[in-house]
């Protein structure tokens, strides 16, 4: 009850969003939160949008509720924005969910707020559920971010982690949150799941989000983070100049379109792995369409290590390129 | 790794058995590892069989994968031991599992060799799961624990937890073990669940497995809790001496049956909460047969408190017996 006070007093100061304790369940971490929020919501032959790209963790869980996935395709040149006249389209009266990722895993695009109305008053009026992914929501680089729930509270669940602010991913600590009927299904499910959160976890971050620290801490990764990614971002201009991405607004990740070097991310991926000492994720993993892109994380390492990262990078495309 | 390896050596060392570390999966506690078991191998229609009484917490996952249930009611005057004749009328072709609790929570009843040998046997004849719930394996008072692995390893999921022993539940952490073919798949399962098991409760619990400390602090507690037990038992025969039950010898709970005094031992346990401070859980969530027992733990309080809670139970059948 203390954590589910401190998030929603966080929720209020960050967001301005008003979400009562009632409202919050704690997870073992986000994985835990989108597997409790599928399971709450899904039968067997519901349609659920996913955006291509997005994040790689919904399609398995999607899927294995017996959920069927139609894809709405985002256009590099267009930011990666969602044409809402597009997600009109795709809406049957099986729509049970849409999932958005914002900012997004893996471009690091950030829903504007227009765009974020328009999505609410499509779930209101054809009543679906906004599964909203806000693991990176304190990470932002430019602009802000959008609760979405204020402008649809009766469709919105809000996935939220702790993994990546405070930065504790092995800890296992998330929170959802949603409408008063949704609440106690997603809590039974949690439950049913692993029982409770772990509760070490619970006391460091109820500490965490009340203390000075927190905000201290978040001005500094943010700061960290964005002249991380503004070295990222130079490298690729720079040893990959044929690569096409949006400067990530937010998240951890540039999501780099190599089409004009290779085909295969896959075994773009691979060949890095063994022979250069690099790790990225291939496309593939988040996209039918971005098959030839790579998402680079630009947090964990140092600016050097992101730099000669990238440059490695390129070092296999022109030794490999024509093969990939 | 680690950690599957600690686990490993700990199994040969405490139960003479041979599991290698990768037919171990960690788990977020044993909650998960009985959702995550129940995940992998059940079908809708599947049936499983419960003994009658046994832990609470199978049930709902079973009906949640759409299993059915039957129930193999077991006799307080022969010790709550499973009569495997009476189990084999239960078996049919839709037989996928048979859970057994050993030492048992309620009961603390614990399987004898013999018993596991011919449940084991049955099981290959007639191709189920015994899914075998060690929640307590090294809380054992007299005698010894049995692995039952040992006599059926392809048809043994064997479910352990970290909550009882070294005692940290809210850590959230866990083991279960089986055959190479189910492994891999309950692994996906517990990962698509929650990612990863907590990463501190790994680390301290493979420092604890390998210590000398873990064989004092099991001696201890076995010691202690089973003064605890002696000290639950006497009074119960003082103060409740129509009071049936058996003396546990593993575990941590009492399983008395109380239908000289009460019938409806939900209305006893809600009773003797609110007005005279004693927490019971009700035989009804154990058991269909057994409405008028209460499961008393003996573990959390100390001796002055379990003789003076006993009391208070006695307090309140006499005073409210009839009307209960």
């Amino acid at each position: 009850m203390e954590l589910r006070e401190a998030v929603s007093e966080d929720l209020r100061r960050l967001g301005g969003i008003d979400v009562s304790p009632d409202n919050i369940v704690i997870t073992a971490g986000g994985q835990e939160g989108m597997f409790a929020t599928f399971m709450t919501i899904l039968n067997p032959g519901d349609e659920v949008i996913l955006l291509d790209p997005t994040y790689f963790g919904y399609k398995p869980i999607i899927e294995y509720f017996g959920g069927r996935i139609k894809r709405l395709g985002l256009s590099l040149n267009e930011g990666f924005r969602v044409d809402v006249e597009k997600l009109k389209e795709l809406i049957t009266n099986k729509t049970k969910a849409l999932v958005i990722v914002s900012p997004d895993n893996p471009t690091g695009s950030v829903i504007d707020r227009d765009t974020a109305k328009a999505i609410a008053d499509l779930a209101k009026d054809e009543d679906f559920w906004i599964v909203s992914d806000e693991a990176y929501r304190t990470l932002i680089y430019e602009g802000e971010h959008t609760y979405i729930y204020r402008y649809a509270p009766d469709h919105v669940i809000s996935i939220n982690t702790f993994s990546k602010d405070p930065g504790i991913p092995g800890w296992r600590l998330g929170f959802i949150y949603g409408p008063s009927d949704a609440v106690p299904k997603l809590k039974l499910a949690a439950e049913e799941m692993t029982y409770c959160p772990p509760v070490i976890a619970q006391r460091f971050v109820t500490m965490y989000l009340r203390s000075e620290v927190r905000f201290r801490h978040l001005k500094y990764i943010v700061e960290e983070y964005r002249s991380r990614r503004d070295a990222a971002v130079k490298a690729l201009r720079e040893y990959l100049p044929e690569a096409r991405f949006i400067v990530p607004r937010g998240s951890m990740f540039v999501f780099a379109d190599l089409s004009g070097y290779i085909k295969d991310s896959e075994r773009l991926a691979e060949l890095l792995l063994e022979k250069f000492g690099v790790t990225v994720i291939p496309g593939t993993y988040f996209s039918d369409i971005y098959r030839s892109a790579i998402r680079i994380s630009f947090v964990v390492e140092s600016i050097d290590r992101i730099v000669e990262g990238i440059r490695r990078i390129a070092e296999a495309v022109s030794e490999y390129g024509r093969s990939l």
